[in-house]
């Protein structure tokens, strides 16, 4: 399989089929997508009408491409699609994506015209993403096949697998423009007629460029060989996933009938605990959890320490990490000494750290950097949340002391939310997170983060 | 108790004792604060300095007061507090806000001047705030007793009751920087050795400026008291609280000792279902349902429409509200047509609806205008969400469509997230909330903004 991947993941050259000059059609956005990452394989043009295409020479036909084509981009109505199709496995093109839309998800016409094109792939041995894919990334290789358009996509070390066309277009949009991590590599499954979540999660699992695996799913093709493979994959990664919904035609049913939805739920439920998948509930979390494992490491294990400017916070905060799962252990009696010693008397220090008074009276800086290093140095503790207080009223800190801690002690994720005035937490979350470590606007934010993070840690070291 | 409550939230003569010249401390803090909210009534100073404060001039004690005073603020170190309360007790003044912290909250010392100035108060028959408040609002009066650097404060019909005095100042501070709706009434309860939240409910209760009411409360001193003054005020106006942790003393106990928690935490569900109080469970929901409280109506009933740009999007919400209680009723066959009108036919419209063909093909203002004005007027639809696609691609709309159907539909609830590019999601909130419509940055939280208010109609339209 890992051979057939690389044609999608590292093409050496590619052909563009149904490329078009004119801006704003998808044919010709995936032209600009492949340029603006940087692409430095061969791309090739297809279009009868010839010509050339932001100055790349357009062939007339399939059949007029030279021979070593790894992989296929065909952006033609569905209709179109098959000829297409057939022409590329004429030429020995053996991988392509197909990204129109209008097949089996529309309507009985488009269902025949997907069921010829299953017989094409299988007569010629191809391997096909889609269709109604909405495309595929591989930051490593500066390649896209991508139609929306989205320019150049940071490279990172998290790869999505998602079964919707939203997610590599408007979310990594959002993504792109909103947040700082970037992806390895994306797959957008489309209608999967050949390869699959199983498939793509086969060559990510084996992929040294991916450290962690996100997916959004609307259906499992073959439980047994997702099951199979995820354990493994599982074992040395971490896989997260949002599964919503049943089938695509029960989707409305689903909804409308909360029972039946729920029975499947736990279908899903035990395959996921059984193949090491961390389930995650809102399509939100395919982002923060993005950013999380993007940014910081899987913790060794579920006890956290957390810093707020408020007891209320403190103590509310507290409830949310016991329904997180999340552990707020007692601090080791050194770590205490250190922590009474940044503070007033008057706070009694302990974990989860009201470091208000410390930060009030000897500087925002000084007492969240001391409180931070006290609890990160404790053998009890495995990550850190600190809640920022930002005011002008109480000093606005030089940030570099978080990046400084975050680097000093690898191992464990330090996470980073606010309090206070809106804009210094935009001007500190432009700061850190170019330089990893992640922040999150609002307070609950970073634990549900950490908490998906930790149950990564508890499914990589399950007994095999 | 009405009586007393003017006194605090439309004072007409004010002291603030413990007045400092001093920029920074909270003796000066509160008097910049009161001159730049526009207070109105006659502001008197003490401190035994003398001289002028902001151009204020300051009397050298309380005993130089003259009569008529409704209210003390006293800003003194806890141990010079009696003193200042004996005094102005002797000059008739009956109602006092005390603002020091360094009582109970902290040891067996402060537990004694609390006690002294107990006595006092019932010496007296005085009525305070505190201590260890962080003070109290009134926008209608334009008066705050607040030291935190808060400036104006925006007015609104919502009034929050805080047991904590991270609310007053953090919180209000990231109200004001990063939201667009304002406060009514704000109470800081402090250590509550009189006022407690069921005075101040009973007073919001009856308060013509407060539409709703939320609470963040650690502990209920006179339940009963307090099941039966909410029972009757939540028959009329909303009550949201987030009631964290236990005891002051058991806090950390509760942390560490889950089942205990567990145990309270029933009896505070069970108080609170009898009481009509709706539960929330995250600090940050004190903000997001304070904002759809100002901006949106209480609907009808929890039957909700949505418009999203993505099929994964509407699955996954379809999830969410499913867990939140939200019901997806099916539409009116005639909204239906309408809905289909505006699609190509390969999306087939239902209840949630999947906007993006429409958005696409007719452009994203239509396409949601339409859709939006087919599911607010359906009969079956209590509130709608719409999840606006917002990037260059697709074309920004003009936003005021959005205002419009709001102020058309007024029964009805209408909440807006985002997808897509960040910039117009900025963009469109700072169009939209000046103007009362509510956004959300992620697009679960409007749904849970929703199920809040759907549950405040639940426990207002109860039987009695």
């Amino acid at each position: 399989m890992k051979g057939h991947f690389a044609a999608f993941f590292e093409p050496s050259a590619v052909a563009v089929v149904g490329a078009s000059a004119t801006p704003g059609k998808p044919g010709h956005e995936v032209i600009r997508n492949i340029v603006a990452n940087g692409y430095e394989g061969s791309l090739y043009l297809v279009n009868p009408k010839g010509g050339e295409i932001l100055g790349i020479p357009v062939q007339p036909s399939i059949a007029s491409l030279p021979p070593g084509i790894d992989l296929a981009v065909i952006i033609l109505p569905a209709g179109d699609t098959p000829k297409a199709l057939e022409e590329c496995g004429k030429m020995g093109i053996r991988h392509a994506v197909l990204s129109a839309g209008g097949f089996a998800e529309v309507d009985e016409a488009g269902a025949r015209v997907q069921q010829e094109i299953e017989k094409i792939v299988t007569k010629y041995c191809m391997r096909v993403l889609g269709p109604n894919t909405s495309g595929h990334t591989s930051t490593p290789h500066r390649f896209t096949s991508t139609f929306f358009p989205l320019g150049k996509i940071r490279r990172g070390k998290v790869s999505y697998i998602a079964q919707t066309g939203n997610f590599a277009t408007h979310t990594m949009k959002h993504i792109l423009t909103a947040e700082h991590f970037g992806v390895a590599r994306v797959v957008g499954l489309g209608n999967k007629i050949d390869i699959d979540e199983t498939d793509a999660l086969q060559y990510l699992g084996e992929d040294p460029e991916t450290h962690g695996i996100i997916m959004y799913l609307e259906s499992i093709k073959r439980p047994r060989a997702f099951l199979k493979v995820a354990r493994n994959v599982t074992r040395s990664k971490p896989v997260i996933a949002l599964k919503s919904g049943s089938t695509e035609a029960g989707k409305h049913a689903a909804v409308a009938h909360t029972a039946a939805m729920a029975a499947e739920d736990r279908l899903v439920d035990g395959l996921f605990r059984q193949a090491g998948v961390v389930r995650i509930w809102e399509y939100s979390h395919l982002v923060s959890a993005g950013k999380a494992l993007s940014m910081a490491p899987i913790p060794k294990g579920s006890r956290i320490s957390f810093l707020a400017p408020s007891g209320a916070m403190l103590v509310s905060l507290a409830d949310h990490c016991v329904r997180l799962g999340l552990q707020i252990p007692e601090l080791d009696p050194k770590t205490v000494r250190r922590l009474q010693d940044i503070s007033p008397p008057f706070i009694r220090m302990r974990n989860p750290v009201d470091i208000w008074a410390a930060a009030s009276v000897k500087g925002v800086e000084f007492g969240y950097r001391e409180g931070m290093e006290a609890v990160l140095g404790d053998p009890n503790v495995d990550a850190v949340v600190t809640i920022l207080m930002l005011t002008e009223d109480t000093g606005i800190p030089s940030y570099d002391f978080l990046v400084d801690l975050a680097r000093r002690y690898p191992g464990k994720p330090v996470l980073v939310s606010f309090s206070g005035d809106r804009r210094y937490n935009e001007e500190c979350k432009a700061y850190l997170e170019p330089r990893g470590v992640a922040t999150f606007p609002e307070i609950e934010q970073p634990f549900e983060a950490l908490s998906i993070l930790a149950k990564c840690r508890q499914f990589m070291s399950r007994a095999i």
